[in-house]
Parts: structure tokens; sequence; C-alpha cells
């Protein structure tokens, strides 16, 4: 019975992906739905990235939050078109709340939307949203046992991003192991070590990115 | 239409966590409903606090993980009673689980149970399990923003732990503003700043604890 539910939800919110992938093709956009733990670092590496990238494409951004518009302001900052979405108590975007405000979003002026989901490493790997790939932001400050006890999230990104490279000296975490197990999960993810705070890395997946759209 | 699929959930979520409840008490067992985002280190403070308190009080342990066993065998080198739950791809646990598993668990020779919830901040605060206290693991590492952002789960609980606390050094964090949002959100929080790492500021958190069972 309760299965039913789940799935009769899964498959209402498959059909409205389907319908924002159609406008997001038609308006030769390309969709990044950029997932991870709260404080996994998805708006610092995405304002990074904007300010690395935004000479060379046009980039919008949806920003998904229980609560608040902090992130969305963070991402005004750097000058792109900004929508916020605050889903109330829903722990992830589905795609109905995108439809809904992408009267809000410029596609047509757009090389690449991101849209930064909310802070969870479990739910949001299940809805789609109508995008073309998925990343995941890990903090290393996380551990490494989070592969194989957060599975899906690891299954369903195109790239895992590890931030927080910079604190590696300070705390016990093995990057090996992690890198190890994601693969085990993801034969194909692309990773990349990089530093929000220090810049590090950041080059590599900017370029990466850069040449996707 | 879907709001009202979800109050039902919650309801009959909320009959079963009072028939916990009561099996609790008649055992004279008290809850902990132990919550926080991945990486946070719910399992680190519990092998820490039960090393502390295990001489003066008999501990039991049930982990919530959507997959994997590492938590309930990380617990089980501490020599106490421990269930792993697996919910599948669930992002928090229920009533339910727990109550499934009650029969594995030595109630009658319990003093406290603690029930480590899925790594979630946001969905494990809606769902009661039957306990008597919640508290919640936030890492400094995931930023001043987290209460306003994700403010369910700083309301229902009774407790903060700030860990990694040896961390702040390294990092660009402003723990006053942290503290600040997270008491106007939750007048009676107590909060506690450790780090699982270096042993700082467990005692208190232990002794805090020891009083309330």
């Amino acid at each position: 019975m309760k299965v039913k539910v789940v799935t009769k939800i899964l498959e209402a919110n498959e059909r409205l992906a389907e319908e924002n992938r159609k406008r997001f093709r038609e308006a030769g956009v390309f969709v990044l739905n950029l997932m991870g733990a709260p404080g996994a670092g998805k708006t610092s590496l995405l304002e990074r990235t904007i300010l690395k990238l935004k000479d060379r494409m046009n980039i919008g951004v949806i920003e998904g939050d229980i609560a608040g518009t902090d992130d969305a302001e963070r991402i005004n900052t750097t000058g792109v078109p900004v929508v916020q979405i605050n889903t109330g108590g829903a722990c992830h975007l589905d795609a109905n709340m995108i439809r809904e405000v992408l009267t809000e979003v410029p596609l047509q002026d757009l090389d690449m939307l991101v849209i930064e989901n909310v802070g969870n490493l479990v739910c949001p790997a299940e809805f789609k949203v109508g995008e073309d790939m998925k990343a995941m932001v890990l903090s290393i400050t996380e551990g490494h046992d989070k592969p194989l006890k957060y599975p899906l999230m690891f299954q369903e990104s195109a790239a895992l991003v590890l931030n927080k490279i910079d604190l590696l000296p300070h705390i016990d975490v093995d990057i090996d192991k992690l890198r190890k197990d994601a693969i085990s999960l993801n034969h194909g993810i692309k990773i990349f070590e990089v530093s929000c705070r220090t810049g590090e890395g950041l080059d590599r997946w900017a370029e990466w990115l850069n040449g996707l759209k």
C-alpha cells in the first residue's frame, strides 16, 4: 500500500520532469541538478564556478531550500539571474516545483541552468526535475563511509566534487577508500578534489563543466 | 491532495510512536532520538558517550541507515547491545521500523536506548519514534547558516551538539551567529561544543545526559 503511493508520486513526477526537459531542450539550455548534504558546499562551489565561467557562457540558477533566501542572495551578488524556491518542509525539489518557477527564469538567454537542490544526501537523487546531468558535492569532513551508506546519490551523479580538501591534514578521512567506494557504485563517475575556500582544483572542474554545455 | 496523504502518514506514525513510548515507559527506559546530517558525527558521539557512561548505566542502541552495517559494527565494539535498521531508500526512521526491531532489543535490561537516525537534517525531525527526547549533532564545518535553513530540527531538539570544534581555526564559521540563530528558533535548547576527535567538551555532554535518565 505504502509502496504504491510512492510509485505513483515518482511516476507523476517523471511525467512533469519530461515536460521540463522538453522546454530546456527547446531553449538550448544545459541543466545541471546539483545535490549534496547540508553544508557540503554546494552554494560555495556554485559561486566559484559562476565567477570562472560567466564570461564564457550565460548561467542561471534556481536555489532550493526548506526556508530562507540566503543562497539566492549569495548567488545574486555574482550578477547571474537566480530564483529561490522554498519547499516549506519538503526535503527535495521535484519537477513541479521547477515547472512553477520557470516563468521567472530567462531560459532563452541561458546556456546553462544550475538547480541547487535541498541539502540532503537521500531524496533529491530520487526525484528528476528535467535535468541533463546530476552532480554531487561531498565535503571530505563528512567521512569516507558515505558512498556505501548513501549509495543512490553516488549512482545517479555524473560527477562527484570532493570539497574542503584543504582540511585534509586536520581530519581522519581515507580519500582513497572514498574514491574506491564511489567508483564501485558508479564506474563512470568523474571525481574532482577541490577547496572552495582556497580555490584549489576548481579550474579543472570548471573546464570540465564548460565542455559539457 | 498531496498534503492529505502526508497528514495521514504522520497521524498513523504518531499512533505507533505512542505505542512504542508506552513500551519504553513500562520497561523504564529513557529513549533518545539522535539526529543530524550525514557526517555530522552522530556515531562518533555515540561511541564516545557510551565509553563515558557505560559503567554508570546500561545503554542500548538502534542504528538507522539507508544501507550497510558500518555504524552498528562500530557500536558493537563498545560492548553494548546494538541493532541495525536498513531503511532501503527511506530518508528517516519511523515508529513502525522501531516497533519491528524491538523484539531484538533487551529493553528490560536498559536504562537508556539511543536511536541513531538516518543522516538527514530534514525528515527525521518530522517522524516521532516514541522517544523521550530528540537531540541533534551539527558539525561546525556545515556552516553557521544551518539553523535558519533547516529550522524544524533545531526547534524539535532539546540539545544541539556542535561537533568538530577542533577545526574552528581552519574554517570560516561564525559560532556566535550559529548559537544565536539556534536559540532564536528554540529558546530552551542546550548547546554543547565538542570534538569527538580530541575529546574536548564531551564530559559536560555526558554528565548532562546522565542526569536525564
